[in-house]
């Protein structure tokens, strides 16, 4: 029982849905930040959930490890095979199976990603929100309880999802959650398996909540003289209780960046980019609310975006900041910090990050989705460098450290794969042996994604 | 190793934290519906999670069952000790330890009921806002994932729990959660624990999401000419995505046990029962839109309650329904069903229910949050009287079948307790078992009130 008989197994029932060709392991062995190259031993593409089902029944008789798949834009390791196997890629598997406008949710494959599903509900007056800034698959952003930059109006992806089909580490197929909008009958499922990194079981269907697309939009970006100002804007404004749906920071170091990738000319300061959804009256009094609060706290250059093609240039720019960042130093690589405090900690934590990293030999933009305490800093480093190395970790490590000690999080959206697996007994004491005594229950073999979330003993 | 011993263990650690009084008993072995008296072997009042860990330690040394208590309003006997044992009473762990108002959140223990935390809350500009009608304690309210009046708006239990303290079955105290609004730090054990209804671990501190006050509140009756109607307009409302903070059905049976109840004189109609929150600009516009959609459905006889004590009087003639509709015959007791249905069948389910009550012998006055899709219907029964029994298990059973069919759930809100044991594996199939897979790992000695939720073998 091994992995090589497990693929000889596979070969015969997948046919051309198995390859072992070199270039396919190592794209399925990369990841878009600092970990180094783990590619599997082989790569599924399966068709249906009964493909799945056939898959994971043979890796479970062959004590095989099986890794999803979905857009590889994780940027935890989350997909590499740390323990060898198959990769199961969900690329073949992205259809919208159903659209139910009235009760506003679709069921998709969880290999579409987030940008083609909107595209297909473009007709439908109904949008899907929970927008990470990569162009992620859905089956992904489930499994990593995905969020980004509307989810202080939105939620994340434990708010958006409403069902799912899993298959388990036996092969078995069940449904969880039903067609309603609320349901009090036992254990909840889905909340379980969003977020378990493939460690559960793997998704071959979800239903989403969708939203009405807004009557009206306004997007705004403002610069700040200080961090301080920037952020203390943000509590105000959640506060105040304006129902923001964007609210995001960058800091000086970050709009330079965007301004050289993205052919901008922000001032060199903080900048707030925020966005309002609602009625034409609603966004035009929550701007006015807004407007004032960003004043109080020295606010000054306000742009307005009112054409639909200004935001998106906005929000393109917004997107391509981690890319825009990689770029101010060439051949450079990323660690990407996420850490997530309360909103009434999140000045201190940003303070504190900012000094950090003056005092550090490092460059390190810090982003954030500001509404939700959630930010970044972009550490970047020359990968050979291991002076470097060890200053990012030393950033990171301390990063870490304060959020746990302010009550937040070590990852506020991107999950744990295996960048934030040490914090974990920090960040949940027991409660991290209660996660390990679910996964021995559902898992017990350790076949689905191992080596990630949880430790197991033996 | 048995009750007894158990409770002769107990004895002497809790001192008269401990009652074995016939009185006692028997109180903890009712419950609000027509489930027959069930009481435990004793009852023990905590004053800590240590007290809670203690109890649990030496119940788990001697295989005694052990049954979280609250305010006793459960409708599904949640709290009944169906094997015996000891039920533990949250009465004297009812503080509010900590508000924090910049986060927006507060931690209170379980014994809290909502109406005394939403006092507390008063000064601070925040709320409470999930509202099941029944002045529920709080960890009774996370472990039957409630909802109620307002979880149109502001979202059920699942949504507005951050993090929880709990027992576990082997008395070790772990916490769930962190200070953060979001976090993607492994699995989800705090929407693990809501709704688990004690048989995964007892809840000894919850914290929870609040929400600011609203600046302005309007709140409107609205006769319809049928239920069509009424349902109609609001499917038609929620696809408007206008943002309702309560909208509510009752029909004409119901409105009729109110108006005896709460001399009240609406017209003998369905009607609905709404709330807008928001600013001034917000709850006209809201108003104003919601009155377009009910005149094209044929609404009548608006009646707005702008005045803060015309509101109370509306909502708590509202939350009397149930107590209204009993008292319409005399030593009547009641089945409440409780389905939860997609809106787009919720117009399907309703008038389907109102023709088999039609056909049935019993008065079954229907009432619901059907901005949900949730609804109730009261099937009022002689409990003496076999044949009107057997009529409303008929109906009973109809309503829960007729909602799976239609991809609903067979409890919106009330939870499964021992009424809804039986349609479990219909409703979830294969995830059943694996509910049953979670409790065996986390409670594997079955003494975290056995007989709810799920079965387990032997």
């Amino acid at each position: 029982m091994t992995i090589q008989t497990a693929i000889d197994a596979l070969a015969p029932v997948l046919g051309d849905r198995l390859s072992r060709s070199k270039s396919d392991l190592d794209a399925h062995g990369q990841s878009e930040t600092h970990f180094r190259v783990t590619p599997p031993d082989a790569v599924a593409y399966p068709q249906s959930t009964k493909d799945v089902a056939t898959i994971v029944k043979i890796c479970a008789d062959h004590d095989c490890p099986v890794i999803g798949y979905g857009a590889g834009t994780s940027l935890e390791g989350h997909a590499l095979a740390v323990q060898g196997g198959l990769a199961v890629d969900f690329r073949d598997m992205s259809a919208v199976l159903e659209v139910r406008a009235e009760d506003m949710t679709a069921r998709v494959q969880p290999g579409i990603t987030r940008e083609a599903l909107n595209e297909e509900l473009r007709a439908t007056g109904l949008f899907f929100p929970v927008d990470p800034g990569a162009n992620a698959s859905i089956g992904g952003m489930v499994s990593t309880r995905a969020s980004g930059t509307t989810a202080v109006r939105y939620g994340t992806m434990r708010d958006n999802v409403a069902a799912l089909e899993v298959v388990m580490a036996d092969g078995r197929i069940i449904r969880t959650g039903t067609g309603a909008r609320k349901s009090s009958a036992g254990y909840d499922l889905t909340a379980l398996m969003v977020g378990s990194e493939g460690t559960l079981g793997l998704i071959t269907e979800v239903t989403l909540r969708l939203h009405g697309q807004p009557e009206a939009v306004g997007a705004a970006t403002c610069a700040f003289n200080s961090i301080e100002n920037a952020v203390a804007a943000v509590t105000a404004t959640i506060a105040m209780g304006i129902p923001m749906a964007r609210i995001e920071f960058l800091d000086a170091a970050a709009v330079a960046a965007v301004n050289a990738y993205s052919n901008a000319s922000f001032p060199l300061t903080p900048h707030l980019m925020v966005e309002f959804h609602g009625t034409d009256a609603g966004v035009a009094e929550q701007a006015e609310r807004f407007g004032e609060i960003a004043a109080e706290y020295g606010g000054a250059a306000f742009e307005w975006a009112t054409r639909a093609e200004d935001r998106t240039r906005l929000w393109t720019m917004r997107h391509h900041a981690y890319w825009a960042i990689l770029a101010t130093r060439k051949g450079a690589t990323a660690i990407v910090t996420d850490v997530c405090v309360p909103i009434s900690a999140l000045a201190q934590a940003v303070e504190e990050t900012q000094s950090d990293i003056d005092a550090s030999p490092l460059s390190a933009p810090i982003l954030g989705h500001v509404g939700d305490g959630n930010f970044h800093a972009i550490l970047m480093i020359d990968p050979e460098d291991e002076a470097e190395r060890k200053a990012a970790q030393a950033l990171s490590a301390g990063m870490a450290e304060r959020a746990l000690r302010l009550g937040g999080t070590v990852t506020g959206e991107h999950g744990v794969g295996i960048g934030k697996l040490d914090y974990m007994a920090a960040e949940h004491g027991g409660g991290w042996d209660v996660m390990a005594s679910v996964k021995r229950a559902l898992d017990p073999q350790n076949i689905l994604n191992p080596g990630k979330v949880v430790r197991m003993n033996g």
